[in-house]
């Protein structure tokens, strides 16, 4: 594992704050690579060239890629880059892929403390071993001061795909099981707690967690996959108006059975939040055949106890409108749509 | 091709701007991907999903990332759309891949233009179909006003290798004779004659260019490439040490051989830049035994008349400095060191 106790190996006194030569492809960014990245990332003892070459086990691949804004940099449960390693993570997992490659591209604000990258770095490098993939390609861009904002990253992901399931929106069919792999909101109200300075008897930490792991349980153990999506931006209702689009489905959920911790429903109320709006980074949902639900419920409340049923694909559909609904707290069914505008800005 | 002539597929009048809901995960930013990205990238009619599953020709891949934040968007030449496509495409060229899918992450600052948006992504499409690249995977965020500067792109890319050399520093050897594969400087000079206002009788145009479809000619062609390294950040300078250092040999280059126009070389003479430093996005150096000297020489003028030896690899060397010297064009020899600082800021 990563040490965290290790110092900044660039010279803090000499370089406090990153530069606009640590992006300039001179003496000042080969130090960088050469002292921070490469060892940490695991890569100093391979030469660096324009690209990695690997031989993959397997001609099936998933690929994809995001990029990360979010603020505050550190966050309770994580930070910019241990999120920017699980989103990635989690979307290769959500087609079924085993990741195992990732790139980062960092782009840097003039000024940055160079402590807080080294901490930044250390914390993707720690979280890509917890979640079993190598960085192995890179690069870095420095912006001048007031044209970012200290750090965004992106990072791509190659993985494997070694199953012969179709794991889209496509697959879906009427009578599906909806299961939810964990309680709801987290990541989005500890990123607002921060943000707002809001105080709660116990911290809300962010559920950000690699999700490749139970994923691949799922589908050794036979689990008849339909689907998976993760629970990000716009949170469950927008993932589930996505799919139900996508696949030409209705789909009806049972508000009551959804879990959300108190603290986190408490703190919705006083922000005006609804937590099936709210963005998570470490819940999914998968849609199942009625046969594989048992299985994979199992499967699901050996990594959370919370997993539960929440719902199901209850028939076709051509509309664009009206495709989800919900039973209510209250009783009553209703239509469970799309975010409309923003709820959280840089919340990932 | 792609038609130049479409109009902004976002209502301009409802939306003129991006805003921070664009990248929010709900209904506008849902909009922006129906209608402007996977219409206009080819993806249409595949259906949306986490990652892009494909079934690759070969094992043997190799993975690279960039992000590109170059000022000004616009620029003689191309802009910073068709650079991440052609930056991204080179750096798999230069490890002999043949480059097949990208990936795309917009990093948009609330206010941009969706105007200008629309210019950047059909100009990303029209490079992408130059080089024979799919955009197949993307994301979009977007940060507050203030916070970003217009638009950053990340691309990373995945190509497929289809020989058996291994193109690679680790490979160069004294003897090797070093190719270069066109004129110096003109990217570099383009940007900062925007930047500074500068203006000459005929305008300098960046050498922007996709590199792959020249490297797989020399492959075919059985050309014993060494090494390829494309001429960006820090220039050839730069890049000749990178690789002196990586390979522990010396290197010698005649600069009077070197192709540099004569409105490029007045320019930095103005400017107060050495060309030997100077950023290109369309140049590279190939490493090559003499066996291979005339076939690859053939090969690279066919594409652009200027092609030249500049040097050779002239012997080993443990040393971290002084590796590469160049006759100069007063006769003498002296020592061309890497890049100290920042010469041209957010040249790429």
């Amino acid at each position: 594992m990563t040490n965290f106790t290790l110092s900044c190996p660039i010279p803090i006194d000499q370089y406090p704050n990153v530069l606009l030569a640590h992006g300039g492809g001179g003496k000042l960014m080969q130090q960088l690579l050469e002292r921070m990245f490469l060892p940490t990332f695991g890569a100093a003892k391979s030469i660096p060239h324009d690209s990695a070459v690997l031989t993959l086990p397997r001609d099936k691949i998933a690929f994809t890629t995001d990029s990360y804004v979010i603020n505050p940099l550190f966050f309770p449960g994580g930070d910019i880059g241990s999120l920017a390693i699980h989103g990635t993570v989690n979307d290769l997992a959500m087609s079924g892929a085993r990741p195992l490659y990732l790139s980062v591209g960092f782009i840097l604000e003039e000024g940055l403390p160079m402590e807080t990258l080294w901490r930044i770095v250390q914390s993707m490098q720690q979280a890509a071993e917890n979640a079993k993939v190598q960085i192995i390609t890179g690069d870095t861009k420095v912006v001048d001061r007031g044209k970012g904002d200290g750090i965004f990253i992106n990072t791509a992901g190659v993985g494997i795909v070694e199953h012969d399931l179709v794991i889209a929106p496509q697959t879906v069919q009427p009578g599906d099981i909806i299961l939810l792999n964990g309680d709801l909101g987290r990541h989005g109200i500890a990123i607002m707690a921060v943000r707002e300075g809001l105080e709660f008897e116990t911290t809300i930490e962010s559920d950000s967690a690699p999700l490749a792991s139970v994923v691949l349980e799922l589908i050794e153990a036979g689990v008849k996959i339909h689907c998976l999506r993760d629970l990000t931006r716009g949170g469950l209702s927008s993932t589930l108006n996505e799919i139900a689009t996508s696949a030409k489905v209705t789909i009806h959920i049972d508000e009551n059975v959804i879990p959300v911790r108190e603290d986190v429903q408490g703190a919705c109320e006083i922000l005006g939040f609804d937590p099936l709006y709210v963005a998570n980074e470490g819940r999914f949902v998968a849609f199942v055949p009625q046969e594989s639900v048992d299985k994979a419920l199992d499967i699901l409340r050996s990594h959370d106890q919370q997993a539960c049923i929440i719902g199901q694909v209850t028939g076709t559909s051509q509309a664009k409108m009206g495709l989800v609904t919900v039973q209510s707290k209250i009783g009553a069914s209703r239509i469970l749509d799309m975010l409309s505008g923003e709820q959280l800005p840089r919340i990932c």
